[in-house]
């Protein structure tokens, strides 16, 4: 895929989830959106044959990037904490690195459908990770699985990264600061004994592993 | 009013919800609504004269219950983290205590008419009593005003609360002990050092301001 392709696709995405926001999915012609970038309706379809196709890539983009190095991650020797340490600084870099705020995109009563069933299983799979791994943590004596448990403390870790994603407006601009103190803040609420320990940790398994945030475009595309 | 009006109101926005979260608000006619709820159409617009003041009635519900309390509790003697926590307690308990998700609703391109934007405003002062309570705790040296500072932590405990709200589906069911994990996870990621104690004392400061989970009903019918 050339850069120019990249870099068409990637303004394609960004103007129909500014529209599918705005004015809602089925009202958004591929028309509105082909005008949007700038490109007649032909030319369109050449990247995205149908509207459809954008919403997959669109929603795809929400949890494919960190599944894709979610297991590679949990096989890993470190204790499980630094594991979901490492994990949830993944996510929050790909989601936060999304070129559009999946906002609305996430809860279309279209998003819904049985086509676009892959993608939800992929989240249940990404959130899947996440508990897996604050049980294991727990298990080990290196996380409190006091009242509630360990398991829907790293559920609402989840949600949070999540909650970044679909609306960042009051979170400030997306940056390297955010994602550490939303990591370090996260690893608080989930009762790490010694986050900035289990941060430097998870930095130096993602250093190993060669986790590097992965470019957008190279999800799912 | 009644409590057979409330109890026909409450069938008539859970109703709503359900079906603009599934088909869409602009899909949803008030027949259907009528239908779903074992009404005639003309009898529908007896409890709400049209659509609109029925996603009014549903976004209302968000934030309303909460802020109602929030300058009572705000105006308290206590320690500003105490006075948090008893916020934090109050906007969970209302917003748990709803008899629909917000969901879909909260991300409607509908909803971001110009007829709601009191209802947003009504957002922005919710999340302001708890930016200002955190920086008022961490000026008195309650909480740590580390990287990133206490007013973001705040306003990432206000998102948490919200995407309870937004999406209860993973957290279980909506019951007083998940309400109190809740908090405490909460004033963990705030970086209170006792949570258990001011989780105690903001119980007790709810007690005396007679702070009661107002009934859904009750909040700007």
């Amino acid at each position: 895929v050339s850069d120019h392709t990249r870099a068409v696709r990637r303004r394609i995405v960004t103007e129909a989830a500014r529209l599918f926001t705005s004015a809602g999915y089925a009202a958004t012609s591929t028309r509105a959106i082909a005008s949007a970038v700038g490109l007649r309706q032909s030319s369109l379809y050449y990247y995205f044959p149908t509207k459809e196709c954008i919403l997959v890539r669109l929603l795809g983009s929400a949890w494919r990037p960190a599944l894709e190095q979610a297991a590679t991650i949990a096989a890993a020797p470190e204790p499980a904490d630094v594991r979901l340490a490492a994990l949830l600084l993944t996510d929050l870099e790909a989601l936060l690195a999304l070129p559009f705020e999946l906002g609305a995109l996430y809860y279309l009563p279209e998003a819904r459908a049985p086509q676009f069933a892959d993608l939800w299983r992929d989240r249940d799979r990404l959130r899947a990770h996440y508990v897996d791994l604050a049980c294991e943590a727990a298990a080990a004596g290196r996380l409190p699985d006091g009242p509630g448990g360990a398991a829907s403390a790293a559920d609402l870790v989840f949600r949070i990264t999540e909650s970044l994603a679909v609306s960042r407006g009051d979170a400030g601009p997306p940056d390297a600061e955010l994602v550490d103190v939303t990591v370090a803040r996260c690893l608080a609420l989930l009762g790490v004994a010694d986050p900035a320990a289990v941060q430097a940790a998870a930095a130096r398994l993602r250093h190993r592993l060669g986790v590097a945030p992965g470019a957008w475009d190279d999800a799912g595309a």
